[in-house]
């Protein structure tokens, strides 16, 4: 009951099983807002895009307002074809009709790709949905996962109005313009303009910056709604932006938590580049690196998989002016410094490594947050289709 | 003797252990070339050359006749400052006086990144390999392997003229412009024009298309060396180019096949791109896939990892054109087609895996070399300080 009091306004989340994982787990969610909802939507850069997505970024397009969002887990509906959109359509169209709404439902789909949907099959378990009774963010959260280990929300409590989301991933993650599943809940009653500005610049600084294994997905999708039932002043703006930041940092940070075999996050903070740019070149390239990800796994503060990370991002950089840090620890400044590698291998076996690299050219800086390759991502994805 | 009764005529090799592996594992490979050899060489395009890099590239923009070449394995001399350049100098100097020779030496290394070179240690090492019996191509690769399982060399036999190649690498393979350490030795006497030409070309098309982990490392340096014993007619360049194409092309896949924990050689072809540029990116990006690698391992025909790359990687893509073959078998054209799971899982468990994805679209073609990734790669690089 604690977490659904904490629920924004006007939202109603019922689960149900179509039966693609164990019966005993949800699979299906269906979000209604009886008064319809504004809508603001960022998607994959994958040009393969799933049909859910072409879907509803074809509806987002059409349309201001909607009465919901389905969303199924265990099958992505991409790589599809036509069929796969018509029945992407069928579905948000019987979750129109069965809530009995006035505005069409967005949808989206997470899973194995390139297995149509076996529509009927949902349509039941909407119908089951909807006669149970509503549940709270917690078990939304959980309906929506894959190989997920635990079920990803965050709450956070405006002047006046709240927002609430809910993620789920743990690999094939490398967001580009969204993530994964996100669907963000708000009754604060913004702009289309406001809303959109928001998640845009909220996502760029959050989601686009952590990668588990650098996969692009088909069904990225970052959906947020409003339900306009709390009047905001036009100057809350700025909090609304920053709250909004700070939930999607911390839903992007328990994917990398999750991260398939991960047992530590990666911070990267680039700084002194000759520009934003190529700063985030060189800290998406260590953040990509198998070799910083495996030497991470074994807490080894081998910096030289970090230099030449760096070398090969594109960036320029200058030998004799860089600078590495792990953990506070400066262990190249031109050349190769001394440190005690017990006190930094017993620093490194945490949760959380920060690495910083301090290109000594510029003010160019950025950052990106991964988490460490270990041999049980391998034995997961090996695995006969996971 | 039947290794050394192939190797191209006017080169000398001798090995000895400078210890940066068990003592009775060598690790220091001098080539001699007593008469003068003419050089062409492809570097890494890493910004953070290694100290031997810069002062090869340096060596080959100011003179056209060398002595030879050393090479150690075991430290790369890389993120090693001004006294790196200084150290990798006063060797290959040390190298030229001790073989009395009248051209400069070469320099290449190979290793741990950010530990200054035993300097002295080398030097008695070069002394000692040249007061031994030349040796033959194997153990001049064996020489310079790291964590190489088995040494790497091949032979072709042109007309009147012969290439001999040794390679290294296991891991921190995506060359750029070169690979690892590659040493090509020639007899052919082709102007350093045509000699150049044909190295980059060469590399361009084998090298440059393989990737074992996505790591461009520091080091990276293909040098090719004629000793110019053996008259050749011009017109017997291009068979020069297509036998050292071919014999690159064996070095290179013997590199994956000795990738760090790989089980088998995954070989991408792409066609029907807009143009060879977006074949390539297709490519490149399902070769460097880490789903459609870990997928590979457990001999998974799961194509929906594949389509998820594609889309991913920046090239034009259109579903509905869209074709994917595993094997010769083709899983998905437009949608998703039915075929026999357990004979392609079947056919997937072998030394090789070939994908081949037409998008349709036009006549762009490229290919890509890479190996499966296991828990064994991820066990060799999380383990402390490889």
């Amino acid at each position: 009951m604690q977490i659904q009091a904490k629920t924004p306004e006007g939202f109603y989340f019922y689960t149900a099983s179509a039966g693609y994982y164990s019966k005993k787990r949800d699979d299906l969610l269906i979000v209604a807002v009886p008064d319809g909802a504004r809508a603001a939507g960022v998607f994959t850069t994958n040009r393969l895009k799933a049909a859910p997505v072409r879907v509803s970024e074809q509806l987002l397009a059409k349309q201001k307002t909607f009465g919901g969002l389905v969303v199924n887990a265990g099958n992505a509906n991409a790589a599809t074809g036509k069929k796969g959109e018509e029945d992407a359509l069928r579905l948000a169209e019987f979750a129109r009709e069965k809530t009995q709404a006035e505005y069409s439902f967005l949808i989206a789909s997470t899973g194995v790709i390139g297995v149509y949907l076996d529509v009927e099959r949902i349509e039941q378990a909407i119908e089951e949905a909807l006669s149970n009774p509503a549940v709270g963010l917690e078990q939304a959260a959980a309906a929506i996962m894959t190989t997920d280990k635990f079920p990803k929300y965050a709450v956070r409590e405006g002047t006046g109005y709240t927002i609430a989301g809910i993620t789920k991933g743990a690999g094939m993650i490398s967001p580009s313009m969204a993530t994964t599943l996100t669907f963000v809940f708000t009754d604060a009653d913004f702009s289309e303009y406001l809303m959109s500005k928001a998640v845009n610049r909220a996502c760029e600084k959050t989601f686009n910056r952590i990668s588990v294994d650098g996969e692009t997905s088909t069904n990225d999708s970052l959906i947020c709604l409003s339900s306009r039932k709390k009047r905001v002043e036009r100057n809350l703006y700025q909090e609304f932006e920053l709250l909004l930041t700070d939930l999607l940092n911390e839903l992007s940070l328990m994917i990398l938590k999750d991260g398939e075999g991960a047992t530590r996050i990666l911070r990267i903070f680039t700084s002194g580049f000759r520009n934003d740019t190529e700063a985030d070149l060189a800290a998406r390239a260590v953040g990509r690196s198998l070799l910083v990800k495996t030497a991470a796994a074994g807490a080894d503060p081998n910096w030289g998989r970090i230099f030449s990370a760096v070398g090969a991002s594109g960036a320029v950089v200058d030998e004799f002016r860089l600078k590495i840090y792990i953990e506070d620890i400066c262990v190249f400044a031109g050349r190769p410094l001394e440190y005690d590698e017990d006190i930094l291998k017993n620093l490194m076996q945490s949760d959380s490594i920060d690495i910083k690299i301090d290109a000594g050219l510029g003010s160019g800086e950025s950052f990106f947050y991964t988490c460490d390759l270990t041999e049980e991502y391998v034995r997961i994805n090996s695995s006969y289709r996971t």
